[in-house]
């Protein structure tokens, strides 16, 4: 998408063709900075230091980090190195572990010599795949919108979502925003209500920068507001993303998904998952065995923003003797999901409703 | 209750004896900064600023400033106007209405010569009575903990808390924080889950400051963590405060209280809320008439903190372009909450409930 009318992705080959560039998002919204990764170790850091976040970005990242990997040792051994490595940035996205498997079956096959050009190979192709996915997932979503549109007969439709999940959580459209941009470029009035999302602030400092950067309306609330908007008639519908989706339907995301969720239900407000195929993880029967990442208490206790001189500080929030804890993600039950949006058509949030589409 | 082992309230009579000291609370956790309000407006601003909040010492705080008033103009017209300005500084927490009734109810008798000496009584009356109410609220609460740490045999009970109602927040014990002061005391093991509170962030800078200065174990965590912990097993009980109160027990109490009752319900927490008589608003049957106040987006967009300097500064978080709403207050219906802490006992949170200790 754009950004100052200039089209970007999240992340493209370097003009060296051995490296990959990455918008550096723990700057955003105060710096738009490009970072080259060169080696694993830096891809490994962009991804566990939150330079990349989001499911399907994860694993597009990895992809390149097995292809910057393959530049230094491209052996069996190096290969396998790798992919401990990557694994071990984050622990609850399933789209690292599906995109380091794909980068394993198609290197594994190839002479030590033709891995590095065959992994960049695919590291590209998983990253086209990626867009295509999310520009249909953009499609099926659309119609959902429309709908509202039409029942509140033009008015504007108000759609709640939490985290990040538009393109800077993928490699372009984004999954949960992807029906809201292209609903906006059809000339559908929306009206986007952005969590702010702590710790990390991805709702105010990322889905707020980009929507802005497209020109979409939206409106930027603390986590606790989505229940009273939602009690006061002022949400359509729910749209999130997911990093991790079990067989049966429960979904892993941002922490304090589950709370909308909820509030969903119990206001009779559709809640929506937009999500591509390889965030689903066929081997879980249950979201409770998702496992759930504990990142640093710092995050928790400190704030990143810009003072009014532009320089950007990190201040402390928190008595400093208070201890904190980080769970980064959540587990929702498909029994609060309306549905899932997927780049295959939209779909019940059940085993049942996925095998109609991945049979 | 005690900062550093020296014992405090919230709000006290000056030591000239026509004056109100306050403790500044936009200060906490970084800076112990006592105020001296002598005039009305200096009482109001107080309010309205947030240097006092918390629905009990709001109430106390107006009780102040109508003795405040009287010094400068103890006319029927002083009274009214002082009543006039007290009144708009917040409009979701009855209490201040209550304080500013009882007020007028016992200086409108007076002779205006007698008005100053009778208005500052009559503070401080109010105030102690709130201390009373608040100590006993802590006792009728403790037996809840006790049942708990009984069940589970001596191990840590574990509560959780939204914003700040502890003793920052009436005159000293607080409403949801006494029976957790209370059964720490008694050496019953206790951990509380402090939610941050966004946008002002009460439960990381004051909840977490005066559990802390009293010994109480606590973890902060962001206000989306809360369904998490409950869906994990990690929490025993909730206990809030409420701004008001409803006749049928619906709960008007900070923003995100409803999302936290929801999770509670969905997962078999128990879900009390703590709340001295002068919190019910006899004159509403339903939640859903409470007004709920908006407050400065910047409060959303912005978040003040300490650098590693010490010094104290204000960070922007959010793109400059993008809009906020800042909804102070949500409605929890009383379907969700078990039960009421009163000053008179534990009750059900139902016109019947309510009519047994207050008919």
């Amino acid at each position: 998408m754009n950004i100052d009318g200039k089209p970007y992705r999240t992340i493209w080959l370097g003009s060296d063709g051995v490296s990959a560039e990455i918008i550096d998002q723990t700057k955003l919204p105060f710096a738009l900075e490009i970072v080259t990764l060169r080696t694993l170790e830096e891809a490994a850091h962009a991804i566990s230091s939150m330079q990349v976040r989001g499911a399907p970005l994860i694993g597009a990242t990895a992809a390149y980090g097995v292809a910057l990997a393959m530049r230094e040792d491209a052996s069996d051994a190096g290969l396998a190195r790798a992919c401990d490595v990557l694994a071990a940035t984050r622990p609850t996205a399933v789209n690292l572990r599906w995109a380091l498997d794909e980068m394993v079956a198609h290197l594994q096959p190839l002479p030590a010599d033709a891995r590095v050009a065959g992994a960049f190979a695919r590291a590209a192709e998983i990253c086209d795949q990626d867009v295509e996915a999310c520009r249909k997932i953009g499609e099926h979503g659309m119609g959902l919108i429309e709908a509202h549109a039409e029942r509140k007969k033009g008015e504007t439709v108000n759609i709640l979502t939490h985290c990040n999940a538009g393109w800077l959580a993928t490699v372009d459209w984004g999954t949960a925003l992807a029906p809201i941009y292209k609903a906006f470029d059809k000339g559908i009035s929306v009206h986007v209500w952005v969590d702010e999302t702590r710790p990390r602030n991805q709702g105010a400092s990322l889905t707020a920068f980009e929507l802005g950067a497209h020109g979409v309306p939206h409106t930027i609330v603390a986590d606790n507001t989505g229940g009273h908007l939602m009690q006061a008639g002022l949400v359509d519908l729910c749209i999130v993303g997911t990093d991790r989706t079990t067989a049966n339907g429960d979904v892993a995301n941002k922490i304090g998904t589950y709370l909308k969720a909820l509030a969903a239900k119990d206001n009779g407000v559709q809640f929506f998952v937009a999500l591509p195929h390889s965030t689903i993880d066929w081997t879980l029967d249950d979201g409770r065995e998702i496992p759930i990442e504990q990142r640093d208490a710092s995050e928790v206790t400190h704030m990143t923003g810009q003072l009014p001189d532009g320089k950007v500080e990190t201040v402390a929030i928190a008595p400093p003797a208070s201890r904190a804890a980080n769970y980064a993600f959540d587990v929702t039950p498909a029994r609060l999901v309306t549905g899932f949006i997927t780049e295959r058509g939209v779909t019940p949030a059940s085993r049942e409703g996925l095998s109609l589409l991945y049979s």
